[in-house]
C-alpha cells in the first residue's frame, strides 16, 4: 500500500460488543480487492448478486460455514437482514402464530427478554426461566428449567452481550425445538448443531459487518411457516431461493465468507478457536480475580462469558478515569452498555492476544495506582 | 497503491440493475480508508454504531440527504434493512392496517406488482391503473388515473427497473398520501418530495451497496403506525431512534454518505446529475432507434426510463450473440431480467459517459454485422 492508504498501524485495539473487532487480514484483502474484485472486473459492491463471481461467493461461504459447524445435511442457511431484531419477530412469527402451545423462554439477560417482548405480539407464551432475580448474573442448569413438552420451540439467548453470561453447555436432546439467539457467541466455539431447531446471528460481533444476519434453520420447520406472512418474514422464501428472495447484502456475504476461511486456515478451525477464547477470557477474569475486589465482576465466575466480560470500579468516577486513561493508550470502546454501566471488554475471536495482553496490564496498573489490591 | 493492489485498469463497464456501476473516486476513497478509518483506529467495519465517529457519518449522510433533496423538516429520514422488498410490506403493515379505505395501487410494471401482492395480505386494496394490457410499456398521467379520494394511500413505482419505464412528472398536490417505490432512480433527478407522503429505494441502484434502505416519511403519518407492530417494522421506532433502533448497516450508510457528497461535490447537484442522465439514456435510445428496427426498445418513447433502457434484437440468437461479444469487450451485465429476456443497459448516475460511448458504438457495429439497418 502507498502511504496514501490508511495503514494497519494506526489501528487500536477496539473492545466494541459489535460491530466489533476483525482479522487484520480479512480488512487488507477487503482493502486490495475492493476496487476490482478480481476475475469480475467490478467492486464487489458493484456485481449482480445472480451473476457466477457473487454466487460462487455465496455457495463458498454455505460451504465454509457447513463445515466449520458441521451443520447436518437437513439444515439450511440463509443470510438474512434486519438483524438479531427481526429475528425476535421473525421466530415467533414463523414458528408460534397457529401453534397449539406457548412459546418458552428462557431468560438470561436484556436480549432474551426483547427477544420474549416481541415473541408476545406473536402468540401465547410461557417463561422457563428468568434471571431477574440475582440481576441476571448466571444461567440455568437444564434440569432445572420447566420447559412445557409441548412447547411450540424454547427460546434460548447462548450468550448474553450485555449482562456477560454464556451457557457453556448446549440444551440436551429431547427437548421441543430449541431456537437459538447466538449473536454474539457464532462460530467461537464448536457447537451440537443437532441440539437446536433453529439458529440465529447477527455478524456483527464474529463473523462480518453489521447487515447481515444468518439463520440456521431444520428443514421440518419450514412446515410451520404460514403462507400469510409477510413475503421477506418467511423463512421459506428465503430457503425456496437460496437467500435469493431479494437482493441480498452481497458485501456482507462476502466478508463473512473471508472470515470463515480466516477460521478455517488461520486459525484452524472452532476448536482452535474455543482455546484461544478461553485464554483469553481466563486472562481478563484473572485480572478481575487478582485485584481484591477493586474489580468486581458482574457475572458468576462459572456463568462467566467468554466474549464479554463486565465488571464494575469501586465508583463511577474511576470507571471514568479508567475509561479515559484506557482510550488514551489505544484500548477503545470498553464502556459497559448503557443500561447497566461499568466496564465491558468484548473480546470476540478477532481480538489478538496482544490486545487483551495489553488490557490486563493496563487494569493491573490502574488497580495499583488508583487504590485497588496487589 | 501498490501493484498488490487490484487497479481500477482492471474494471470493465458494468450494465448491472442492481446492485450496480459505483463512482471510482468512491470505491478508492473506501479502499483508502478501509483498514483504519481515520480519526478513529479501527476499521469503518468494526466501529460501535453508537460511538462518535459513526455518529457523525449517520449524520453527515443525512444532512447530504437533505440537502440534495431539499427535504422539508416535516419528513424524517431513516436507513433500514431488508430492501425494498420489506418495505413492500412495512408501508401497507403500518399504513393500512385498521384503515377505512383501500390502498390504492398504480401498477406500472414488475416491481408494483409484487408491491400490491404483499398489500393485500395486510389489508383491503384497489389497483388504480394497471398497464397490463400494453405489457407494460409505459406510465399513465395522472389525470387518467382514478384514485379514490379516500384511499388510505396510493402507491406508485416511480422506475420500474425490469420494463424499463418512468414517470417524467411527479404526482400533482392533492392526492391521498403518496409512497413511492423510487428504487431504480432515486437521487438520479431532483424531486419535489413535498408531493409525496413516504419515498424508499433500495441502495443497490444509485446510493451505495446492497443491503441499506432508504425511507423518507412525513412526520405525520406515523400516527398510523400501530403499536401491536414488529418492533422492527414499526417506522415510529425508528424515527424515535434516529436509525438506531437496532444496529444499522453502518458500512452501507458510510458509503451512501460518501455517494451523497460525490453527488455534491463532483457532480454538482442533482440538476447536473438529471442533465447528465438524460445525455447518456438520449445516447442509449439514440442507437436504438437509428437502428431501423434491428433494435426495438420495450417502452413507448415518452416513458422511456433515463435509467434502464430495455430492448430486443430481431431474434434470441443475435441477443445471444450481442451479449457474448458484448461482455468480451468489457461491457457486461447487459442481459435482460429473466422475466422479459432481451438486454437491459442500466446507466445509472455512477456509468459514465465513455461506457455508454463504448456501449452505443458496439451497438451500431453489432447492428451493421448482424445484418440489421444503419
Amino acid at each position: 500500500m502507498s502511504s496514501a492508504t490508511t495503514q494497519a498501524t494506526d489501528r487500536v485495539y477496539n473492545f466494541s460488543p459489535g460491530p466489533a473487532v476483525m482479522p487484520l487480514s480479512v480488512l487488507e484483502q477487503i482493502q486490495k480487492d475492493l476496487v476490482a474484485l478480481p476475475g469480475s472486473g467490478a467492486s464487489i459492491l458493484e456485481i449482480s448478486h445472480r451473476g457466477k463471481p457473487f454466487l460462487a461467493i455465496l455457495e463458498d461461504a454455505k460451504r465454509r460455514l457447513r463445515d466449520l459447524l458441521r451443520i447436518p445435511s437437513n439444515y439450511h442457511i440463509l443470510f438474512l437482514q434486519g438483524g438479531a431484531r427481526l429475528q425476535f419477530s421473525m421466530v415467533p412469527m414463523n414458528l408460534l402464530r397457529g401453534a397449539s402451545a406457548p412459546a418458552s423462554y428462557v431468560l438470561t439477560g436484556s436480549w432474551g427478554i426483547k427477544a420474549l417482548e416481541e415473541a408476545r405480539r406473536e402468540g401465547p407464551t410461557h417463561v422457563a426461566w428468568d434471571g431477574r432475580d440475582t440481576a441476571y448474573d448466571g444461567v440455568p442448569a437444564w434440569t432445572g428449567v420447566p420447559i412445557p413438552s409441548d412447547a411450540a420451540y424454547v427460546h434460548m439467548t447462548s450468550n448474553e452481550t450485555i449482562e456477560g453470561v454464556q451457557f457453556r453447555d448446549a440444551p440436551p436432546a429431547g427437548l421441543p425445538p430449541v431456537v437459538c439467539d447466538c449473536s454474539s457467541d457464532f462460530l467461537s466455539r464448536p457447537i451440537p448443531v443437532d441440539r437446536y431447531a433453529l439458529l440465529y446471528a447477527c455478524a456483527q460481533k464474529n463473523a462480518g459487518p453489521a447487515g447481515v444476519t444468518i439463520v440456521i434453520v431444520r428443514d421440518d420447520l419450514l412446515e410451520r411457516c404460514g403462507d400469510s406472512l409477510p413475503g421477506y418474514l418467511n423463512y421459506r422464501n428465503h430457503v425456496e431461493e437460496d437467500s435469493l428472495y431479494n437482493t441480498p447484502a452481497t458485501f456482507g456475504i462476502y466478508v463473512f465468507g473471508l472470515i470463515a476461511r480466516w477460521l478455517e486456515e488461520e486459525v484452524g478451525g472452532l476448536d482452535a478457536m474455543r482455546l484461544r477464547n478461553e485464554r483469553k477470557a481466563r486472562m481478563v477474569y484473572d485480572a478481575i480475580d487478582e485485584s481484591r475486589g477493586f474489580y468486581r465482576g458482574h457475572a458468576r465466575p462459572e456463568h462467566r462469558s467468554a466474549m464479554n466480560a463486565t465488571f464494575r470500579l469501586p465508583d463511577e468516577s474511576r470507571e471514568k478515569a479508567f475509561l479515559g486513561e484506557a482510550e488514551k493508550i489505544g484500548l477503545c470502546s470498553l464502556k459497559g452498555h448503557r443500561s447497566v454501566g461499568g466496564i465491558r471488554a468484548s473480546i470476540y475471536n478477532a481480538m489478538p492476544d496482544e490486545g487483551v495482553e495489553q488490557l490486563c496490564g493496563f487494569m493491573r496498573g490502574f488497580a495499583r495506582r488508583h487504590g485497588g489490591g496487589a
